[in-house]
């Protein structure tokens, strides 16, 4: 899972702003102002924008219209209408992105550049999400939208998108999690080998055990621990497409002797083993349940044994970027340290060590993005020109959020508390 | 700082009752039984103990008196009197230990063997402190100490001993904090001279930067960063007698040029660093101060350079053991990683790397021990018996709590959450 920066709901962080809008507005029901009196009332309403996100070297404009920006702007963004603009500034971290999506809003100039730029502003800028102008701008503009389903975007709905769009971008490894690179110069297929190993070599894997996986996406994980570490693995799943995958895929490799995989919720997980394995699904499990999902893990191992859990994480508790939980992923939360502990401490497993790769996820989302603009034709012809721009957003978001911190990537090594069986030191995991 | 395993107070961990007497009872007010009569009565009463710790395979045994055994006993406990069994069991984990340093309570046997036993019963029992045996134990025994003062322990209080009782024991370093060893066979010093190492290079300190030190015991370790790594360090404490030995040290090794000891709170440090460095501190700042402590990082970084605390944890929320926290270390208290994020999410500091290294402290204290024991005649001249007594049960149910799990050992890399001036990865660590 990859995930574009929460924003302006809580804590001293200041808002991305860069996400949303659930379809454009059709027509402004304005009443038409004088032309110098409109013009100076959207330039006070795009100052009071660009001031809410801390005042990133911006230029926003409306297309033939009004248009302000801060020092030497690093992208232009520009409204389509000045009905766009007030719609998009009622709830600017939900429909930005929808705008984007639907083209009433345009970037010219590097997204990325644009995103780090607001959320770098936003850490810097002291103020809150700006009340006054969402006021004025909803009794400025009349939406006549209700025809619009808000569900409508969520067909395109992130698990069902089917395997053939994924493999477009994710490289050879189809690996949907945050890779490793030992050198930033390490291309992505390289670096999700490396990820591999270095899970592996943290879980100190050794031929003839046995692994348990919750979540293990298109399975490739589970095939590189049996292959080249001599496990047995029981990998589990939710999504049928992914599940089927992954077992033609080991059954071609020889590897389904080894690797079983099952199309069940980690709830259901039974079993002893030697080890417990999850990379990037407890963004999606919810804090409500670590507590289960500590059971889980503690019914896995049975005071023995070694646990790991791979996942985007937060500085500090806060919600998902409204945008990307209502489009992209529906449920998602990225937790805090002090969140994921209740996964550990009812059940005294003990966190042994914890290792923060965002600058990795930061990398690994350009690579996506780059394999994503150079599919974009093919994607277009999957989909539509709105998603093309939707996922653009998402994974332009993505690398923003990584690389200026707002989103973290923990790699948590735990094991029963009671078991000594703990690496020494960690040299081992750096040793050629 | 080392502490002893809590024990009664939460959850599903079960009791070390590894310590404790405020100083044996003197004459037992108690009706005298018929032989057979008392006898089974202590019987019965040391087999609650027993159980109540989760059956550990020793035996208890009141001296020419009642006896019971578990299993193949690794050590025997001997109460000097049905008295003190009684006294001892109506509150086991302030009164052992008081009872133990008496000498009204003898064990024979490894007394480090021991208490890991007792440690690791614990944890598999499933009972609660045992209220049956304690109402038993009260009803039957009428203590008449009341000219026994329980201030009368506190003299000898841990950071008023004199700097001549921690040199018979600490090593060449006179770091009294867990040492970091390469192998288990690395001696006391070769261990910690490496954990000043590891902790400047998690660091990553280059000449001429700045570094602040909150806590700073005896000083070495920021006479090391000065020396070997070419930083200009402002070491706090509010320990006069180890300042003063600090300041004496470094103007003798030439370093009081680029080492400035300030005796002071950590609260009061001011001026901007490129890194803040805690080294067994936290243990004595109390959770409630955590984000004041926070406050005090935020300050000294400035949005930029990193942070390192390296402090004594837990893998869950627990008081600290109650003989320990009345006897050696009134106000310790280590914390649960949950507990010490209060200092870092305030701020939106970004914790980069986590190390547990629980097993390098029960090592260090292994090797603490033994020199405390090789130095018992002169530790008995400069105190006394009681003394010598105490000492060598907190320090062997140290190792105990280190290494049956019950206590941690954290070292916290941070940074603030803006800055990308990270580690790429952690190899560096591990380079010759």
């Amino acid at each position: 899972m990859s995930v574009v920066e929460q924003s302006l709901t809580k804590g001293p962080e200041r808002p991305p702003e860069s996400a949303v809008a659930t379809s454009a507005p059709a027509v402004a029901q304005l009443p038409t102002p004088a032309f110098g009196e409109g013009k100076r009332a959207d330039r006070w309403l795009l100052s009071r924008l660009l001031a809410s996100l801390g005042s990133p070297p911006l230029e926003l404009a409306i297309r033939n219209g009004a248009r302000v920006a801060v020092g030497t702007p690093v992208a232009r963004v520009t409204f389509d209408s000045r009905a766009t603009m007030l719609w998009v500034l009622a709830d600017v971290p939900l429909r930005f992105g929808d705008a984007y999506s639907d083209g009433t809003v345009t970037v010219e100039g590097d997204l990325v550049s644009l995103l780090e730029t607001v959320y770098r502003a936003g850490r810097r800028g002291g103020g809150e999400r700006d009340p006054l102008t969402q006021r004025v701008s909803r009794a400025l503009y009349r939406p006549h939208l209700n025809t619009l389903s808000g569900s409508r975007d969520n067909i395109h709905h992130h698990y069902d998108i089917g395997n053939e769009f994924y493999e477009l971008w994710l490289g050879s490894t189809m690996a949907y999690t945050c890779a490793y690179y030992p050198t930033p110069a390490a291309t992505l297929d390289e670096a999700q080998v490396a990820k591999m190993d270095h899970v592996c070599r943290k879980l100190r894997l050794k031929p003839g055990e046995s692994v348990v996986e919750a979540g293990c996406g298109w399975g490739m994980l589970a095939m590189h621990m049996a292959r080249r570490y001599g496990v047995r693995v029981r990998a589990f799943n939710i999504s049928h497409e992914q599940i089927v995958w992954a077992r033609e895929r080991a059954r071609g490799e020889g590897l389904d002797g080894q690797v079983e995989y099952v199309e069940d919720d980690y709830r259901n997980i039974s079993g002893r083993y030697d080890a417990f394995v999850s990379v990037g699904m407890l963004e999606h499990v919810g804090v409500k349940n670590y507590t289960a999902l500590g059971a889980v893990v503690q019914r896995c191992l049975g005071g023995r044994g070694r646990g790991f859990i791979h996942s985007i994480g937060r500085n500090r508790p806060a919600t998902l970027q409204p945008w990307i939980e209502k489009r992209i992923f529906p449920g998602g939360y990225p937790p805090a340290l002090s969140e994921m502990a209740r996964i550990f401490e009812p059940w005294d497993l003990s966190i042994l060590d914890v290792e923060n790769l965002r600058l990795h996820y930061a990398q690994t989302l350009r690579h996506w993005l780059a394999l994503f603009e150079g599919a974009n034709e093919r994607v277009r012809s999957m989909f539509d020109e709105k998603f093309v721009r939707m996922w653009r957003l998402y994974l332009a978001g993505s690398v923003a959020a990584f690389a200026t911190g707002s989103l973290q990537l923990f790699q948590v090594l735990f094991a029963p508390g009671e078991s000594n069986d703990v690496p020494w030191t960690r040299a081992h995991l750096y040793e050629r």
